[in-house]
């Protein structure tokens, strides 16, 4: 049982068989910070960092770059966590830029992405510096190319371009098909003739291509077919319009444990092979090699989170259903209720003690769809007042969370070399209405 | 085709084939207030709270009560409204407590729901005098006992009942099952356990029984079934333990129009036919009556509101899809992506003119799933900057929305007879990391 518990590396149970993180007591953060509680673990995202990065250098050396995808996670401490390990970021929105801003990290480094940028967004992100946009389509294009002129700067882009890979993930999650909302599609000849615009504006400066096929893929073929898609597109252009990309962003998208079945992924191995793809592919193409950009979010920051709640209602309907009811829910976790998303829940203490309890544990939101997950098995005693962890939730959990219910948003505590403090402190009642007239 | 566009009431279209709302051109407002923004038409608002009020006075007399269901909208001045109105409130944590109490609704007829209460709620919600608990379970129900006598109070309680009703609506919302994680079944016998329970606590008073069995119900019939039922129990619990409920409260659930097919309820025709199905099975029960609640929410609010959005990108890909982004998407509303949830979007100008190009209304989020509606016909020359809205979307949507993506959350600006002002402001990007540290 605990061996399924024990997904990731920073989980471990100590000698009065408590869940220890990051070498904490699970048990001691909830009561010193009280519950719903995220809790992040500061040296597994600096590893994972550095994993990339360094598995980056060795296979691209100067011409590799590693950006953090930060709508994963974003709020000012991990920015400079990030800066630190020498990434760059893929940003989204003015929020993002703004946050990644007041944390002092270098704009210079930042991608902004998004299907929809307003002019203002534009303008707001020129202003500031912000080193590239992700162009996503014409209108977009000719609108940074009007507000470049205004702000007399020639704007460094990448376009995003859809290669039409189906990823075999969950279809909500998945871009890179020529029917996305997002980017130009090379199958239907719009990523050409945005190429072809991009050339002609006076403000643009085209530094190359742009694209992302999805989310949880386990295995670097998913990568090497859509490299292989995107280098040709990338000779064509250079064929016909005389334009070489000096940047290929490969998008994010490698997969996270979030159940003992699912396999971890060896990061370094999967950039090696597709690293060897892409060198051979470009010889055989003679072309020469762009820096390659990688946008790991989830890979990041999703194991390097767990979430800290108190057992409330234990409801056993005799011949139906079990369910835990916890202090949270879709308001710090909406992922179940979007995508009945994996998740393993475990109980904080005994953790050597057999689990019978088919249970669902559900949040405490007065809507049924407040589920944080089916099929979880918990001791029969379990009962109000027991502290139990939902794990793998660093990516997208308090960047999608609510105050549906007018529930408060619990707070962010890093935890690093056995110390805890608070990055994000938790909301008050008078937080919620601080809008209210 | 405007005629499938005006789906409530307070839309109208002007003599320039603009969108009006409550009287006022939404144009304007959107100009005024910038996108994205919900508008809220206070006069709608009060119109169906005394729609409800009046039926319920002249079908039930002294012996009904309407509560609104706050959980579907709620900030300070929608409380000021609904006491206007003459309604209680139902609330379900301590933000939306304390969001009454500073709007100055008297707590005393609030009802406390949740199915998972923890002792910090029950707490706060006793020492700020909240009238009644709608107590979930035996665990919840000794909590409050036990805190309640600390407060020397006695509590006046009603039981949650699962009556073991299917709605035959979205499961997901739907809770009246004998599976539910809300209440005590009747059929499981827990019901009763918890009455006998009740009625042996000190510091607890009951007062009567609750039960709520699911949302978007357009006939009467499924609350008919559900008092036939609760009355039986009501009737049971008299025989057995000489306990016979002063109240009733038989829960919401009346659906709300959001496509031009879908039927609008007549509300009183409805309460009307409960009532002399309840009085009759009162009757035949030979029981007093108690006194009936009704704690409508959706149907309150959701047609009082609608969210205007800002075109940005249109993407025509030829052979696949046509997408229209807006301004905002999952983050002001998210019921698309959670229930693929109806919705009727149109352009707010030229509404008279063809509209003949099937798109996907999609957000600005860097997700997939960042849908508003599918299969909505817009005209084919739809561009930058025009102005579209969203009908019906006063309930659920600024109650469930969130910063994901770091996206600030739009205000809510009130329309009250010709005249608007804010009710909520606009988001900041200070307020987006107002709790970072």
């Amino acid at each position: 049982m605990i061996k399924d518990d024990l997904i990731c590396e920073n989980l471990s149970v100590n000698e009065n068989n408590e869940l220890m993180f990051a070498g904490i007591n699970t048990l001691d953060l909830a009561k010193k910070y009280q519950t719903p509680l995220y809790v992040v673990d500061e040296q597994r995202v600096r590893y994972k960092c550095k994993t990339y990065v360094d598995a980056v250098k060795e296979v691209f050396g100067e011409k590799g770059e590693v950006l953090y995808a930060s709508k994963a996670l974003s709020f000012k401490m991990l920015y400079g966590i990030i800066n630190e390990e020498g990434l760059g970021i893929d940003v989204v929105s003015q929020g993002e830029i703004y946050t990644a801003k007041m944390a002092n990290f270098p704009l210079s480094k930042a991608y902004f992405h998004s299907n929809n940028k307003t002019d203002s967004d534009i303008d707001y992100a020129i202003k500031n510096g912000v080193g590239y946009f992700v162009v996503d389509n014409e209108e977009e294009l000719l609108s940074i190319n009007e507000i470049a002129k205004i702000n007399n700067v020639k704007q460094k882009v990448l376009l995003r371009i859809t290669p039409g890979i189906d990823p075999h993930t969950y279809d909500a999650i998945s871009t890179g098909k020529v029917d996305s909302k997002f980017g130009s599609p090379i199958e239907t000849g719009q990523a050409e003739v945005i190429t072809k615009l991009a050339i002609s504006l006076t403000n643009i400066n085209l530094v190359g291509f742009h694209c992302h096929v999805g989310s949880q893929v386990f295995e670097p073929d998913v990568f090497i077919n859509t490299a292989d898609i995107m280098l040709n597109f990338i000779s064509d252009i250079n064929n016909k319009l005389g334009y070489l990309a000096s940047k290929f962003d490969i998008g994010g998208g490698f997969g996270v444990r979030y159940k003992s079945y699912q396999s971890d992924i060896d990061i370094y191995k999967n950039i090696k092979e597709i690293g060897l793809f892409i060198k051979q592919k470009c010889k055989s193409l003679n072309i020469t090699m762009p820096c390659i950009c990688f946008e790991p979010g989830r890979s990041i920051v999703a194991d390097s989170g767990i979430t800290l709640y108190t057992v409330g209602t234990v409801k056993k309907i005799p011949g139906y259903k079990n369910y835990v009811s916890v202090d949270g829910g879709m308001t710090d976790n909406p992922r179940y209720a979007l995508y009945k998303a994996d998740y393993t829940v475990v109980p904080c203490y005994d953790m050597k003690k057999e689990r019978d309890m088919k249970s669902i544990v559900v949040g405490r939101c007065c809507e049924s769809g407040d589920i944080i997950q089916k099929d979880v098995y918990m001791p029969s005693d379990i009962k109000r007042g027991d502290i139990i962890a939902c794990l793998t939730t660093g990516a997208y959990n308090y960047a999608m969370s609510s105050n549906y219910n007018k529930i408060a948003r619990p707070p962010i505590v890093i935890v690093n070399n056995k110390q805890d403090y608070l990055a994000v402190r938790r909301e008050t009642l008078q937080d919620l209405i601080s809008l209210d007239l």
